[in-house]
């Protein structure tokens, strides 16, 4: 069975650095890269879509509410004129930089807020994917499995990369367990490795109490905010090829 | 002969207006449009794609210094590559939006500071029209005639539209009289017209002592900051066409 | 009875102009001056405290959600800890400028969408009112009659100035009619001056089913987006004086 | 003899983290702190000011150009009427949200491209000075010694703290050798002592080849930006102290 692995990268700024996109880079089969709005200015954008295109990921849009201050991470009410302008503007962008380096967008992947948003309210998720069909009908939009963007995604005719996270829990809705809640983030890399193989295996979203909820699944999401982060990803990676996973680039997933 | 007239727009901002594009874009047949550095927001640069589809204007980018506060008119010292990677954000930013629109840019005109720089900077010449060449090799660079910006694209093999302002006179070096200067900018409107007349006449710049610089003319650079400005650029229009002069897009002139 | 003229100023930014600050200043006796986070540059921000001191006007800061592109109307959710930091640095940003022209803060004004959303949050209403104890007990809040914002003043034992504003009507719950609704804005001049003198002789804010939402009223918030602003506000001023209040700056009326 | 460690804190911004200020704050007697324009946003700015109040430093401002991208390094052309207003917003920004916290603000060290210039140009450093003294005549200006900056502030008549460096090595003309030639930056902390004590000794600037340029030195700027930087600061404290001299907040050396 096909699979990809995914992770947000070049969300480093200007003299600041976070995440370890040089470690993580070799073990993901695709990068969705900051565009500016929460992370990322256009030299560390060309740099990360070299560092992706040197390691064979395909290349995706991470597109953001427009807030450096607050990582793309506070809810905003823009105008629907506004955000899909907005989002026009950073697949745009960063298809730009790709072109120089002879790379083509293959996928939008919402960050943050914004993301959050768009996976419970319809109308929103409408938004980003009318941005992203005007931008390019053949993007993949990689959307949460069982979320409204999902929804919004596969209503509009986009192709869509239904996602889960390694180390995040779940709730009976299909949502993310908060982070302020116990439990909510996986740091064990065993237990991240259990909980992807327990979704994978019952084919949907597995809450903290067991509740399941059917759903495709064509990515999963790693991080890379430290050492260890990098080490779960390594050995998630090694785990899905031991169980027979072929680990692609997503238009060969999709 | 073949003419273009070419006005910088979409030079507003958020809650902020700035010129009159709306009365502006019937003249003009290229569009150089602010791409959110020193002007321009996502939700402006689309509506000002808009209206230059919707008059006929072919679309260019004026991309600048990230300089908000300054309108992009101070000089800063970038490093090229920041330069470099910062000119093909804002082509990719202005071109994703113009595709969502049905569009193409066809032409590249730096800005404020960066346009005065690249004019008598060689290194920084080279440094944008290296970004103009990554993003696509058959953009159309405008550059002042008998500048370095010019000299820059030309040895790089770019197509370039050497441009003239109706409204600012020449030093004999070629370069514009400072607007601190008394007579830098011209405002009658007849005189504008005779200041044109003269350079097409003689092939070249012509100087306020009436030094000729020999040099092709390919576009003509009006503005809209006010009603007698636009004005002018109607006049104007209507002098060169009873002069017998097709005026064009970029492409159908370069 | 003493009574105050309020208006939002300073809210140019760079090269783009808003409002017509120089008809206005003269009209007013209290200015709440932009301090760059919605509006208003450094150099606009010291130019505006000059204008205010040479009028007479008494001097306050209008701090807004970090929104340049938004022009702070656009709702954000931020931390309160982020929120108050950002309000403090807002404040003292000007309270430097106005300490180099020999001027003092006496009043804060929330603008926009915190303004907006702090008069119906009683928590936001409170980070609101801490900021402003914390940088100055003795400043004077200015805050929409009936509004949280003005109960979470009072409850802190700061000055409250309660304002109301000549050119809107009012919902029978004492918020304003949205600007979406017909009728909302009072254009004709003479319609605001019976709006307001209603208001003043009730005692309270008058609905637009005539419904009396008791409240002393201190000031009044006049705008000048346009010449008909400034004739307006120029006519209620001398229709105020014409009834025989005395319109003093802020410190003198609370 | 009475000395002075200072360090420039505060660098952090939103969620990216710069330097080791909780290390370094313990050691130093004087932090310069960042005020928004090119590091520091509104909530780390207050949080560096408690550490800096807890720890016993006195505080101080850290203005910029305003450039987050390039982290203030960027020499940029701002008119003296914008940047004096600059540098007052940030003054300010910084003396409310100390205000808040029951502190003071006591010095002005200018950041990065601003300093640097401003160390060549005396209009440039005259422009500095003109908005320290017109927001306090009593601020102490730390300004690096034999630069034309300290030599405006002296001029101006404010307490000027002379500062050098303890990992920097100096030209024959007394500015830093640029980080770009071998030997620029000191590493070794034995080094370092050895550069500060020459310089104390000698009784001011000591250059790569000897050359001796008399000074007076009230002030040692030293770095926490690694675990390395953090003890060559301690042990440059642990050796002056040992030296006889006094290690105080930089009111009681100036």
């Amino acid at each position: 069975m096909k699979l990809n692995l995914n992770a947000d990268v070049g969300e480093s700024f200007g003299a600041w650095t976070m995440g370890n996109d040089a470690a993580l880079m070799p073990i993901v089969n695709s990068a969705s890269i900051a565009c500016g709005f929460h992370a990322g200015d256009p030299k560390i954008m060309r740099a990360t879509v070299r560092a992706a295109l040197a390691g064979g990921a395909s290349l995706g849009a991470h597109p953001s509410y427009p807030d450096l201050a607050g990582f793309g991470r506070r809810p905003m009410a823009m105008a629907p004129v506004d955000l899909e302008a907005a989002i026009l503007y950073q697949l745009g962008a960063l298809a730009g930089i790709a072109r120089a380096e002879g790379g083509v967008l293959t996928h939008v992947k919402p960050h943050g807020a914004l993301n959050n948003q768009a996976c419970e309210d319809a109308a929103l998720a409408d938004c980003v994917v009318r941005a992203t069909r005007a931008f390019d009908r053949d993007l993949i939009l990689v959307a949460p499995a069982c979320s409204e963007l999902a929804a919004a995604g596969l209503r509009a005719g986009l192709l869509v990369a239904l996602e889960i996270f390694a180390d995040r829990r779940y709730t009976p809705q299909g949502t993310l367990v908060p982070r302020r809640e116990p439990g909510a983030v996986i740091h064990n890399p065993v237990h991240c490795i259990n909980h992807v193989r327990r979704m994978l295996d019952a084919g949907g979203l597995v809450a903290t109490d067991g509740t399941l909820r059917k759903s495709a699944i064509h990515t999963i999401c790693v991080h890379g905010d430290n050492a260890e982060a990098v080490d779960t990803a390594r050995a998630l990676r090694a785990a899905l090829e031991a169980d027979g996973h072929a680990l692609d680039p997503l238009p060969d997933v999709v």
